[in-house]
């Protein structure tokens, strides 16, 4: 294990949460909140300290393998998660340090779950924070850091990095070079973020709100500034723009980049994108008609529909109705799409279009195996061959993923609330999407919770962030196993 | 598709029907129930009539290939169940047909989920052949044929039927020749069932009493011929024995077939037989734990949670007390053994702990595999390595599980019950176990669901029972399109 390589580039990923709470401080300073400012300033005074001496680290040697980048990749999320804790529970505004982690892992895993009743009692600069959180980790700190950095040494380093932050199956290359291909991703991210700020400025919502309403859009997170969240914003057009912009932001990015590159057709034939639009028109559509006799006119149950569709399968977490009123035709629909969560390669979470879509696939290749024994079939997604690999990684996913609902299901049950509340609290938080139903629905929080069923939660946040493996990788005992230093690559 | 030997095939099995329907019709006639005995004369003429003609079909090619297996299979346990239902529609006793083959459904598949909420007004006839559907579905109607009856041609088609009916990821011949095999098989599951019915006796249960609860027990079935299940019987003795006879039938009959050959220690290694028994000692004393004071002592909690665990593990479904008032943690539990289920090889349904291992093996695999990308490493079970084409159709059989999981879920919901209702009957029929929670609980029944809902509900119990693939395979169009008919064998 190259130890020097992970310190110094966690280092950096501390150096760049440095930079990130400077907006928030100055925000803090502007409205004279002292509390805040001093718990930010204290904040950036240990990350420099620490950023530095980790940054300090030269390695010796460059090699950098699989193991390297899982372990990066987990430990920076941990410690950005502990950091940008700090505020929080500096500041007294969170007094309990499980809650204000949770509460930042909520964020930065673009989860959205709240231990907070009164949001809008929150200085205004922890507001700041706790959205853009959701930001910064909708495209993931080590995809920034490729982004602005060079390694210098080939492409071994930023394909594990990438690899291992990035959600979905597998990373397609976006461009032959990782790091434009980076960078790219970043470009589009800044310039749809951008561009739904201005449609909300627009539609006569303050700039501080734009910002954070947007950051929540993003990153498909869904930490409001508002205790009602969306609802609190009753202009249709501004919702409106919100449903359209949590949509485009579930979308693989390699599909906005197809687009870039004027090559339409292809980005239309992508399979995943047909099925995730499929199924996001299929669920408004069933769900408009099951509710439509609680609202006023169709339209009405329509706008509120896609709006809960929309957050829910992208993993937002938004809402502009309680949902959890709603007959239970239309709240299992909702549970559903929880799991299937957005595309892969974008910002959101769930389990991703993609893996379902290859998992049908096989499942449909093994039936006709089993009638004829010595056909051969290869299973293709976009008209390209899957790797075995890919196909094998997809079932231990699933395999994993289970597993965690069961168990984190099973502790969550200590603390004696219904069944419905923890199912549907580990199925959000998991899956990275925030409100779930009964206590934990759009109106109510995680804060009836033991600190033990909290940290579960926050520990399947990460994991569905980061998609299972670079956690299990940390803490698998063959990771530090001694082993031969391998040979400069 | 060889038409003619599938009919041959399914003539014989409705032969089989009949001759089972002999003793409740005996029964009938001593009780002097005249509407169950007209019912069981005309299902019998009928049964006689269909059987014949379609054993007159005589093969003209004896080629049989998986496919003819699959749909075999498939057929004759659909037209068993419709005429199966028969003596109850036709008797009055149960007047809804949906309501009949719901319950016979669940009979045959060992499910035990029931519509009736007053069992105890049944004639005696149609509790007995209610009971002894259990019996006949636990170890399999074709397994009966296959002992009973020569292909004398090879082990083709039998293997076929072996592997379409048998639970569990595969079929291990136990013996050389597979006739001698089903064979062994009916003659341990005979000898269990005669040896249970000896401890019932010596424990004061009335003869018609003993059969009854060990053709649910050693079916792992659970149709209990008293309203309040098992409670109806308070000796602790009595309770003890169906408990240890329930984790009996949940044991892979290999492993009874080692232990007949006197090989002691292969038995004892067995790496499912291991796994089994630690998941149900390692639930009954979390549930102990957790329950112990709401009853008067600690072996009074034991002994419930003993019963219940085996129970629901081994998916029967007897109960001796209400779960469904157990504190979350123990319900939770319950939850999570319902879809682990029982050994594969045994008369016990759900996903299989063999399964589970397996699945387990794979994940560890593949993550020891992107740490070191070169090393080759097999999938052992019981110290052989695992064929991939076995992991493959794990994996397809959990991506299958979750599916119907997920969109029976959908449909109940439209019943506008309780999302824990709904859960955990698809799940209690998909897993072949019979109560669930609240409504369906073991106080409740599924009386309360809609037509469309049962008829989901019983598809669910087929797919559970025959583990997918050969009603997927029945209904894949590929299956019926016209081929090349093959060489003979």
């Amino acid at each position: 294990m190259n130890l020097r390589m992970i310190s110094n580039l966690i280092g950096k990923i501390l150096l760049i949460e440095l930079i990130a709470l400077a907006p928030p401080a100055a925000i803090s300073l502007y409205y004279q909140e002292t509390d805040a400012l001093k718990a930010f300033l204290i904040t950036m005074i240990v990350l420099a300290a620490v950023g530095f001496l980790l940054c300090s680290a030269r390695p010796k040697v460059r090699a950098f393998y699989a193991a390297e980048g899982f372990v990066v990749t987990a430990l920076s999320w941990l410690v950005i998660s502990v950091f940008g804790a700090l505020p929080f529970y500096l500041s007294g505004a969170i007094p309990s340090p499980v809650d204000a982690f949770f509460e930042v892992v909520s964020g930065f895993t673009t989860t959205g779950a709240s231990i907070l009743s009164d949001i809008e009692a929150l200085p205004m600069g922890l507001l700041y924070w706790r959205s853009f959180t959701h930001w910064l980790g909708g495209m993931g700190v080590l995809v920034f850091l490729l982004a602005i950095t060079s390694f210098g040494d080939g492409e071994g380093h930023s394909l594990h990095l990438l690899r291992a932050e990035s959600p979905g199956p597998d990373v397609g290359k976006i461009t032959p070079k990782l790091r434009q291909g980076a960078l790219m991703l970043y470009v589009i991210y800044i310039a749809l973020s951008v561009i739904e700020v201005i449609f909300l400025l627009c539609g006569g919502m303050p700039l501080f709100d734009s910002l954070c309403t947007m950051f929540g859009t993003a990153g498909t997170g869904g930490f409001s500034i508002k205790n009602a969240s969306m609802a609190a914003y009753p202009s249709v057009y501004l919702q409106n723009v919100v449903t359209v912009f949590m949509a485009l932001f579930g979308v693989n990015f390699s599909v906005f980049f197809l687009l870039l590159m004027r090559d339409f057709s292809q980005a239309l034939r992508d399979e995943e994108l047909r099925c995730y639009l499929g199924i996001m028109v299929g669920s408004i559509a069933l769900i408009t008609l099951n509710i439509h006799s609680q609202y006023q006119s169709w339209e009405t149950a329509l706008h509120h529909a896609a709006f809960q569709v929309s957050s829910i399968m992208t993993t937002t977490g938004y809402a502009t109705v309680d949902f959890n009123n709603w007959p239970e035709f239309s709240r299992t629909i909702l549970i559903i799409l929880m799991f299937v969560g957005a595309s892969a390669g974008s910002t959101g979470g769930g389990m991703k279009v993609s893996r379902l879509v290859i998992c049908f696939k096989a499942a449909a290749k093994e039936i006709s195996r089993m009638l004829h024994p010595k056909a051969v079939r290869v299973i293709r997604l976009n008209c390209k061959a899957l790797d075995t690999r890919v196909i094998r990684r997809v079932n231990v996913f699933m395999t994993v993923y289970f597993f965690t609902v069961a168990l984190s299901f099973l502790i969550l049950s200590i603390d004696n609330f219904g069944m419905v509340t923890n199912f549907t609290a580990v199925v959000s938080c998991l899956n990275n999407i925030g409100p779930g139903l009964e206590l934990v629905g759009p109106t109510g929080n995680y804060s009836h919770f033991s600190n033990l069923s909290k940290l579960i939660l926050a520990v399947d946040m990460l994991l569905g962030r980061l998609e299972f493996f670079p956690l299990l990788i940390l803490f698998s005992p063959s990771t530090w196993r001694r082993r031969k230093q391998p040979a400069v690559q």
